[in-house]
């Protein structure tokens, strides 16, 4: 049986701890946009017009695009154009991307968005709550056991960086707003927060992990923040803070924006891989 | 009732830490050894002679000294001389310090070594843990959760290393030598290795923390290990790795000493506070 | 302040707890439907017509009826009607009942099903699975250490046996459908089980709990369960087992229903009072 | 090869699961003490001293004796000599047996107490936590989630009690006597207790579990131990409680003795296979 063909464009390590995974799972995986150092082990494309109309699959990064023209390439110094892939792209080949807003290839027949897949979700979730616990080891004068952690939020992160703050021996609070979300909370071990109640907490808590990505944080409650406190927003655009008063108040504030791909982007491209063939199974 | 009074001379953040729960705790503290700066909200002494005569308690910095002549004063520019300090010192004042190996001080009647300490030991081993974690986070772009760890050594660093890397869903192997810690590694869920089979499991490591004081990982085993592995030893002076061989074979390794210090220095600093509190207590 | 008067009418031990836990929060307590001897340091009702007028809320018990005609009172001989509770009650008293099926108290104004409530619900399948291995340590010759535990199903009581079994010290494997529950199961440190899989697995298990309501156990599978394994069919009505077949193949099968007020009728009347309080507040 | 040959005399269902433990690990088993209907699977023996000529190891039951005179064989309606063994047994046969006393048996070159064992002794204290929350499921009426538990003790039971009573979700303290002890219990956060300050605690605990042999509960301790608490006491003869206070005081107690054999007897028959192995292994 001949092997299916995956085509690679652009991305950074996360495309090609991702390459090799298909690889190994028996793809035949060709790669466009990388300087060849990168390519240890991989196959660089000759031809990206040829292999564009032969590949079975194409993987666009994560971003797809920056600039809205070009593929994300961090990783070479040339430009690889989407109107250009769009064009070439036979129409029963698969693309998978990440944040897909291209709206040609949003309209093709199979396009696969994996950045909004539940499995990719939950398991960068994971790795972001390393990289935030690497963040506070390395920004706090304290230790991680002992000391008091509040998380705001009960999604994805919120509930393993719960897990892991209560894993590390850390007094840990967690603000929900469903009774449902509340009542794990207690049964996790955790202290259940209501929102209406949080100002009496916050002089207390060291550090702050918000995953909220609406701006709960405004003045009212920063100035209530211990100033020794840790604030780490883990919450996508708009985040979760009142900057502005955080710089007034003197709160030290870290926006941890794209954490797995900057603290594990091996696992973090094992992760792509994973969903693409699942997705691809479930098709 | 007149407060008992503290003396602190030289030493880093950890004596301030310490110096600022000593004071919460009721005594008077006078410093010696830092930079105006580091004592905001402490009190710098203006004469060690009287102060030293009047003191309660001296605490000296962990390691007391580094050139057998002179207390360690990492955030000064002059020197405090040892002999001085002994020459001054009234008999009944008790005097701690941290790795103590002037004789002079040695002899004295009320003298405790804080670092040698089960109290500090256990608590400190925490730090040292998270520490080692920070590291694994910082210099490996694979995440914790789902790597294979080996542990060497299951004393009190090893068995919190256990827990953690467990914590942090890394499947995790923990080489001892009694069968009493065998079957206590076995009942944590790790896996128990003896190390006459390390040999075979040395290929599939990602990370390998050692805490043997010993060099057990000689070339023979070294060149089993996988070049991607990081090597992480957290064993005191000699170590345990053949430093030689792990260049040869381009292995990844980090000699982490010191990491409380580093890391947590203000709870550090509490631990030494509290070791030195319950040993007055039990005195 | 007057206090609110609250009127309990049958129901078991957890009612009995729930009326202590409400006395203790400031309500004044009422009881109907015990034998004098459950009632120490309750109130015992004279005269149910006028204290149902005077009420300003009535808690009913779970189930609130048996038989469709009077109120469950298994700790009492004699009967009270529904309907004529129904006729007493006064317009704007809420009545609060588990498992409400009675169309006239469905039709009321103020009418909650505290049985229904997901903070009830959440915190009973915690009861629940205490009483799951309650039966497992009754009824196995081996450990719950060391043995291998199927969980089918990843629903309140199915996330609670997979963290209670992991924390025990069982090789956890959990069936589930979506690709999200099967993501958070492996970020959980147990091993996801696809129910297409299920087949290859089901001869290895010791202990198996069902906590899906539907006949996923027919004689396919009971067939490849190993004859020492323990079945425990935790789902309600109607349980996931095929009956006929596990006879037939001598599989030992408990269906445990209805655990929380067996195991921990306290804890259970406790969650009653939290849930119907939580009720009133947000009402 | 000829395989070794294993002579198992008496005992309960242990030793029954120990045989069939040995017999898969390939030797060749025969077994004296037992009813037939036992034995399925394994081999009953006929001539009790020519089988004791022909053995390499003979395995005693635990304890070996009751009486001082015969084996102990609950499963059996006769008697079988320990003077006889001694007498008929080669010198160089291995000989293992629990809680050996016998004169004759102790001065034999090969014998071995298995119940002595470090590894049997930390396993079979991961069986007695079982079974001694086992005993708490059935005999408290409020969940261990949520509850009060004390621990007094943090020996190998109280160690691993400790780690399952936080695994159930209890608010867990632990009473040691160490500076170290103390230091791992606050790591593992559960909270420590002195035991000067036991007293304090004592009215707060719904459930106390002892492991201490020696009367650490006397009559002005039972007396502030609320009358609602459950006492389980798994020390060893003498237990650490005052039978005749906690009789006074109403305090409802257990006394759980031998709780392996009675909980899982399979596993604490692997257990001493598994310890015998070992045995046989380090000589």
């Amino acid at each position: 049986m001949m092997k299916k063909k995956f085509l690679i464009i652009g991305g950074d390590l996360r495309q090609l701890a991702c390459a090799r995974c298909l690889q190994k799972k028996g793809y035949d995986v060709v790669l466009y946009g990388f300087y060849d150092l990168y390519l240890s082990g991989l196959f660089g494309g000759r031809n990206l017009t040829e292999d564009l109309i032969r590949s079975d699959y194409v993987l666009l990064p994560l971003p797809v695009t920056q600039d809205g023209k070009n593929i994300h390439t961090p990783l070479w110094d040339q430009t690889i154009s989407l109107e250009k892939i769009s064009d070439v792209l036979r129409e029963e080949t698969a693309v998978f991307g990440g944040m897909i807003r291209d709206e040609r290839l949003l309209q093709r027949k199979r396009v696969f968005d994996y950045a909004k897949h539940e499995e990719f979700l939950i398991k960068n979730a994971q790795i972001t709550a390393e990289g935030a616990f690497n963040i506070v080891f390395s920004e706090t004068p304290f230790s991680v056991f002992g000391s008091k952690i509040l998380i705001t939020g009960y999604g994805r992160i919120g509930k393993i960086l719960a897990k892991l703050s209560m894993a590390l021996g850390a007094e840990t609070y967690v603000a929900a707003r469903s009774i449902g979300d509340l009542s794990w909370i207690e049964l996790s071990g955790a202290t259940p927060v209501r929102y209406d109640k949080l100002g009496d907490l916050l002089p207390h808590m060291q550090i702050i992990f918000n995953t909220v990505p609406s701006p709960i944080f405004q003045k009212s409650r920063i100035e209530k923040i211990h100033p020794d406190c840790l604030f780490v927003d883990l919450a996508s655009v708009p985040g979760g803070i009142d900057w502005e008063s955080a710089k007034e108040f003197g709160l030290k504030t870290i926006w941890a924006l794209a954490l797995p791909g900057k603290i594990a982007p091996y696992s973090s491209g094992k992760i792509i891989a994973d969903t693409v063939i699942n997705l691809l199974n479930k098709e």
